[in-house]
């Protein structure tokens, strides 16, 4: 009950406390409470005090669902895909080099406690100073990490907008960061597009995932604005071995060729930046996040036939396999033939996504799925929100997209309506900041 | 492979077939799958046809989360409260008394299918005619039935609109179905209020939810248009005592002293209608539902200071105990005195939402956390989608409601953008439809 009183002070704004927190690390959320039902406050003051000395986590359950922040690459893109999503994109408001490094110094901070399933800032939700905010707002507590992974990147206009250079950053656009052409039947909303930097949040539990895209989000306020943000209720793809593929909401298994993280080689090729010199060293180690929205126009493709649905997709859609044959780990035999002309056809999804049909590039999907309620016209809006991670989109995104946008004979159930393009910076190590590269 | 092709003759409607196909239970998805695994399709054929005689579920590991379809009342109300939600509003655009069964009657044929984790209709997603749709969308395929439960609500407008009486239903308008009053501070938006149905579908997977939203809207195709559609992505409620209280997007647990499923008299006296004659007799076992958007202004909230949040509630944030003191489930004194008045503020939401200050009545608290991207200014458009089931809302909820829009420290911090009110009509025996005391 201490200190507890109805005043009408200015609470000190704490935007900026995230960061100068850094070095503590936060207790996690459920080895204090844990601690807390054994035996009330001492003991969970206790426990405060044990995490605080440095343990990375207190109990083995805790860390089977953690995700390690530090390393080679960012996490939440090769590592094991999580069931649900929360993105946003931000504008950022501020001028100074210094203060953007301040801002992804804070987040770093905050990013690091909340894939450890930790509050944000020293005190966390409920700790510190009564008469000032809480550091984390607390819908989060008692949650377990819930494997969340959150990962940053940089859009081209955090480089350079209309106006010219910023943040001193000339002459650091990678080649590949480009502004994403037009596609056929592009139907983007700019509110729904772009973006001066993406925090991807994933994990098994929404409500995990929304805690961190929100703690991050106030932690910018005044700093960055959120552009855009999209919920994601259900992965469309896997990325380790050990996961079932899952369903689109055309209710076929997609991605069933999608690299994964056991196939470091592949990975290596097709998705990592490596070798880079110069202005562009800064990315290696990192990769290039393509987002798309995806509606897809649900009713209409409800009212195909299941035969033009299997035709379209060219897998049959209980089991996933190819039109070829066999089990759906089966690679499609684009040549066997059918019924006037391939029985794969050659406007398949399947065919046209294949890496045969693309010059051999592959892409790391990690997409999901989404319904924002309802339309104007009493149908749903919802589909599928498109991300992958890719070595360099002129080659490994956008010539597969032209083709698809032009071929596919999916492409008439589907409308694009935002679309962004991200420099990942790579993993970093214990000290340093997310996108320190850039500006070293 | 048999009869694919890629075929232009229009496909039969197939929006009435769920109902026909009722006398024929649907495999469940996952027991097919595990046959279908076991050793192909001769297998999965033996599994169809052993399901289809009747197993109501063919494994130990599947009852254990199917939610019972039949019973005195409807689910997903005093059934444990599950993490994910779907709830979707319709406007009937059918005109005939007949039409409007016959769309019940499909419905529930669906509804008992989807419970069960199987697909709708008789051949489900991939089963039957390759030249017709698939009588099921087919993206929740493989996964378990997940607690699903889905639950109908009749609105006010299905009685009666502007025009008049409709479907023959003059005079059988229970009169708790009022028109919501105008409440202090209301915001609502008319393309997220009312409706002349609602179904709920809630479930562990929000898959499983989207998918019976999505093919009850297809069924209801022609004869009954989405009007509105919410997800919900987190609980803030619990309806057993074996679950623990989850947080709302304050970071509070709120609803601690919520009514539960183990409470069978206070059920009976605050939330299930029963000893009703005469026109209003359909209602008996049934209850009432009511829906409202709350959009919370969380980023100003955020900068309140731990205590003011404290005092706003009535509670501690991270154990969720009454400022009187105990632990989460201790009685608030609200004769305690603390610094200039009760410790327990007259305008706390504990204290103004305590069955004390509101005649004794008491509610079955449903609500979901929502997030629906971020608005024009940055902002998260986030907050809680409140479903509350009370036996009249006239003596249940307008008198509460009006007491906190006026008083509710908290009101400051909340929008209401959406409201709906649906009269929920008792539970079926096998053979029956929903709604048909109603219609008889």
């Amino acid at each position: 009950m201490l200190g507890r009183n109805k005043t009408g002070a200015k609470a000190p704004d704490q935007t900026t406390q995230g960061g100068e927190a850094a070095p503590k690390a936060a207790p996690s959320r459920r080895s204090l409470l844990v601690a807390a039902g054994a035996g009330g406050l001492g003991i969970a003051a206790g426990a405060l005090g044990h995490a605080a000395l440095g343990a990375e986590a207190s109990s083995g359950a805790q860390v089977e669902d953690i995700v390690p922040f530090h390393g080679q690459h960012q996490a939440g893109i090769a590592t094991p895909m999580q069931d649900r999503m929360h993105i946003a994109a931000f504008d950022v408001t501020v001028e100074g080099r210094d203060e953007l490094v301040a801002l992804l110094k804070d987040w770093t901070a905050a990013i690091e406690h909340l894939m450890k399933g930790a509050d944000v800032g020293e005190f966390g939700a409920t700790g510190g100073n009564y008469d000032a905010p809480p550091e984390d707002t607390g819908e989060a507590i008692g949650l377990p990490a819930s494997h969340l992974s959150v990962t940053v990147g940089f859009g081209r206009t955090l480089f350079e907008d209309s106006r010219g250079p910023r943040f001193g950053l000339q002459g650091r656009i990678p080649a590949a960061l480009i502004d994403l052409p037009h596609f056929p039947g592009d139907a983007l909303e700019e509110a729904r597009s772009g973006g001066d930097l993406v925090i991807q949040a994933c994990a098994d539990d929404p409500q995990v995932a929304v805690h961190a895209i929100r703690n991050l989000a106030r932690i910018g306020f005044g700093r960055a604005r959120v552009r855009w943000s999209q919920i994601g209720f259900g992965r469309t793809s896997s990325t380790s071995t050990s996961q079932m593929t899952p369903r689109n909401l055309f209710g076929f298994k997609d991605g069933t060729a999608n690299l994964k993280a056991e196939e470091q080689k592949a990975l290596d090729t097709h998705v990592w930046v490596g070798g880079n010199t110069g202005n562009e060293a800064w990315m290696n180690g990192g990769t290039y996040l393509v987002a798309r929205r995806i509606r897809m126009h649900i009713e209409t493709w409800d009212r195909t036939s299941l035969g033009e649905q299997e035709t379209i997709f060219g897998r049959t859609k209980r089991e996933g396999a190819p039109l070829s044959g066999g089990t759906e780990f089966s690679e499609p035999d684009f040549a066997m033939p059918g019924r006037g002309g391939p029985i794969m056809p050659v406007d398949s999804h399947v065919a046209l996504a294949h890496p045969s049909a693309n010059g051999g590039v592959q892409m790391l999907r990690r997409g999901f799925n989404y319904t924002d309620g309802s339309d104007g016209l009493g149908r749903l809006d919802a589909g599928l929100f498109f991300i992958a991670f890719v070595i360099d989109p002129r080659t490994h995104y956008v010539p597969m997209q032209n083709a698809m946008a032009k071929n596919d004979a999916l492409v008439e159930y589907l409308k694009h309506t935002g679309s962004g393009l991200f420099a990942v910076p790579p993993g970093i190590a214990q000290g340093q900041f997310l996108g320190q590269s850039l500006f070293s």
